[in-house]
């Protein structure tokens, strides 16, 4: 029986949570919060998550509520013992990339879909400002990449289904994974896992 | 005798880890990168944070590099068992307040200050936008600090200690915390504490 209900959308951050839910296969209930229809502000998800956003993730087992994808991971790492490692070595090294993904991966690549996408008027300046920046952190994860077989290390963890709905993306914001032959590797690792494949494809 | 070596500069990502030791009194060392001269792309630097990013730290003791503030301030919250609660419902709030700060307080906070400051065109839509999103932030931090005296809740953490210097320096961003009373009540209230004051006037 499923004590865990998931409140998300088809998003790259509203997918990470999925992708965690089916690797360590606990049971959970999807709760679509379909963002294009506003349903992100409805006083039921606000009292959820005060930040308005999704994902959210309410564990009636342990009655705890939980917003922001980044702890959510983290959450369901150390309530499965599964893709965070205990030992500090290689639970930091997880959690400093997890932190770049939530940092800097998530909202840089996220502002550039934004000036190509969404905004009304083409802003050079900002396309620029946000695709210099988004190629930056291609290198940054291909340098990584170089001789690591998984993100953090060569052991597949939290950092890794973080960072995966922004990187696989990369179509939509108009990029190629060409020039980063070690992240292309590595995006294509991933692809060939079924969890998630079940995770980037389910609709909501 | 120390065996932290701090790797930061006086920005508001600086300022997290100067303020978290100062709190817990722990002995560091701190070594300037001056990210105005561009310190954070030498080699030796780039070998301790390959994003080449300020903060970054360095525990001899334990043999662990680490970057990312809110790594960092986990890590320094385990090692002094301090700031962080271990009970689960406690511990995941602090851990989703740290999670909003890094993924979109600093971020877009960040991307306000880099369109009113620095960036070479005045972009009025840009403008606006992280304006928007950085009141829409302080809406959120108020109405959570309603009723808790600090962010995640009752005690003070890791999440308050993130969150300071970028809603403390409003001036910069050309705003003021007088629609946001709880916001603002908070900030006099950390403001009061020794080592929030020496971090944050510390020159490096
Ligand atoms: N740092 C947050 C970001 C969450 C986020 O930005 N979610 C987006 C969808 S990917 C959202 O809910 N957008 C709706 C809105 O901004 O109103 C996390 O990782 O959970
Ligand atoms: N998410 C990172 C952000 C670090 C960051 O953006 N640091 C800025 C200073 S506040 C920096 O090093 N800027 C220099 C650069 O971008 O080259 C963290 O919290 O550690």
């Amino acid at each position: 029986m499923s004590t865990i209900d998931l409140y998300t959308f088809t998003t790259p951050n509203g997918r990470k949570p999925l992708i965690m839910l089916e690797e360590i296969g606990l049971p959970y209930t999807n709760h679509a919060i379909d963002i294009s229809k506003g349903e992100q502000f409805k006083p039921e998800y606000v009292a959820i998550n005060p930040n308005s956003k999704i994902p959210a993730m309410v564990d009636r087992e342990t009655d705890l509520t939980i917003f922001e994808s980044g702890a959510i991971l983290i959450y369901l790492a150390e309530k499965s013992g599964q893709l965070l490692p205990t030992a500090p070595k290689n639970r930091f090294q997880v959690l400093q990339w997890l932190m770049l993904q939530m940092g800097s991966i998530g909202p840089m690549f996220g502002q550039l879909g934004h000036f190509k996408h969404a905004a009304p008027e083409k802003i050079p300046y900002a396309i620029e400002r946000y695709e210099k920046e988004t190629l930056r952190l291609y290198s940054v994860l291909d340098g990584q990449l170089t001789d690591h077989t998984f993100i953090a290390d060569d052991d597949y963890s939290i950092a890794d289904i973080a960072t995966y709905p922004w990187v696989a993306n990369y179509e939509r914001l108009g990029l190629t994974l060409d020039g980063h032959p070690h992240l292309k590797r590595w995006v294509e690792l991933l692809q060939q896992r079924p969890a998630v494949q079940r995770a980037m494809t389910m609709s909501l």
